[in-house]
């Protein structure tokens, strides 16, 4: 793998990072641009591509990149699947229908080109290059605006008939619940993930007299930072919301742990950032909810990943998929 | 793979049956002694011991195996671990502890012994000798006294880090719901099993004031069989119940395909056995609490195996895991 790279591209509602990955998950270059994601894929394709030039040309010129053969680009896209190599129906990009983005950019570029979704990518990217190294049986949350999954079976992403499995962010809390962007109602994303804590948030506003830090805030204004930020200065609504997001993430950690039984689930992402504050609830209500036979037998663990996790996690998939 | 055979041996909590089954899931000879599960299990593998050679000397006398080669033993077994070969504080069995079954009946024949649970192996059966032939992700459920199931990914039965996944019997329907035998509340199959549905009559006792043929029946009575036979009658409370357990069935199932996205979920067993009483609702409840990209992409399907699936799926675990 000497002298190889590969180009990991992860596509965000906002903006795109680029990065230039090596086998042992070394960055040599990367940039990013606006997605843009009201314009058609056409433009954005040409936009990536251009960009990718013009951080090759100017990676030979530096020499940083000069003898390097590009043996594949990855992409990590909402709604990725990577069976079909298509985006379809994502919600937070403008692009209608099923859009097929890995054929469009292998049009670019002679090189293998694999795409799935973020999560997905940061699962792959864990098992190369993080914490879940040597791991056969691992899965990956990512705790942003939803809560994405990655499941690894056998040492193998699972993307299940449809390329979308994977989706424990849309296993269902209480039907009569929260309404969810999916169009249903209670989906565990509705309760654990950074959006998920300030609705818990409010809801404790309506439901108890507790006074809070947090009440002096408006609903378009709360953000997870700041519900970890009060609850680090002894905030009671903060920690109990931390609380209840641990119970009910816990409780549908053990169901997932029921389906594939894992020897570590990882959180990753914004929220997971809080630390303590939501790995110690989380782990005990697991724990409690969890059939015997898995009891004490399951890690929850951070991301071993610091940087450039998702550009990372976009190589992974060619680095894992392509080139294993 | 011709004149070879395999020894399949489902273990239940009354009785044990034992089949020789080739390649092509003919059963060429089969018989079944009690388990005596009180006894010590070295008496029940001298049992066993004593009752496979019994067979195979017959077999030799009526030439039905004669010029075969035991190319292995399969065995399912409650709280079977594939992966240590042993059955781990079997409820039913009272087995005490971990009892290394594999080995012990390994010294006894020099040939592969391998051991998984009964749900894993009805999946395995499934897969080489059912309607799952050729499908690389499904999922089979055991709708007996409890609820059982084995999950294939990739082709392959998903054992996990402690060999004793596939338990979605005990994901958590409502975690201050029914009581369930693992000591904890709301567990799957106490609402969605043989045993459930009689439950679930008696709730619907207690909620409505239906009239039921099935009020004249005692708790210690009621079987899951009277129940679909008031049902086909037209029995409100019997139908309602049916309803319910579909309900709940199709939720978590949903939930299963969020994780694993299989091409099928086959249902089988007793409650099985009642056809589109049990099927409709679930599917039609599982189709409701799909998300988007999942609907209308998996099948709800009956088993393909109509004899003797305990023995098929114990001796697919040697074809499977050990032949191939």
């Amino acid at each position: 793998m000497k002298n190889h790279i590969v180009v990991g591209v992860d596509i965000g509602g906002t903006n795109t990072a680029v990065g230039f990955v090596d086998d042992a998950g070394n960055v040599g270059a990367q940039s990013s641009f606006p997605t843009n994601a009201h314009e058609p894929p056409e433009v954005f394709v040409s936009r990536l591509h251009e960009k990718i030039e013009a951080m090759r040309e100017s990676g030979r010129r530096l020499d940083s990149l000069s003898g390097f053969t590009l043996r594949g680009i990855g992409i990590g896209a909402p709604n990725g699947n990577y069976l079909r190599g298509t985006v379809e129906h994502a919600p937070n990009l403008s692009w209608k229908g099923i859009v097929p983005l890995a054929e469009m950019v292998k049009g670019r570029f002679d090189v293998p080109v694999a795409l799935t979704n973020d999560a997905n990518a940061a699962a792959l990217g864990e098992m190369k290059f993080g914490a879940a190294k040597g791991m056969r049986d691992f899965i990956v949350i990512t705790l942003g605006t939803g809560l994405g999954s990655g499941i690894v079976v056998n040492g193998e992403l699972v993307y299940g008939f449809t390329g979308f499995a994977g989706e424990i962010g849309h296993t269902i809390v209480d039907p009569s619940g929260r309404e969810c962007g999916c169009g249903r109602r209670g989906c565990l994303e509705t309760y654990a993930s950074a959006t998920g804590i300030c609705r818990t948030v409010f809801e404790l506003f309506a439901k108890t007299m507790l006074s809070s830090l947090l009440r002096a805030v408006s609903s378009r204004d709360l953000t997870a930072t700041m519900i970890a930020d009060a609850a680090k200065q002894g905030d009671k609504v903060a920690l109990a919301a931390f609380e209840q997001t641990g119970k009910i993430l816990g409780l549908k950690l053990a169901d997932a742990v029921a389906h594939t039984s894992p020897q570590a689930i990882f959180l990753f992402g914004g929220l997971a950032n809080a630390g303590d504050l939501i790995f110690e609830p989380t782990r005990r209500h697991m724990e409690a909810q969890l059939l015997n036979i898995f009891r004490n037998k399951v890690q929850l663990l951070p991301s071993g990943i610091k940087e450039n996790a998702a550009v990372l996690g976009a190589s992974a998939l060619v680095w894992k998929e392509v080139c294993d």
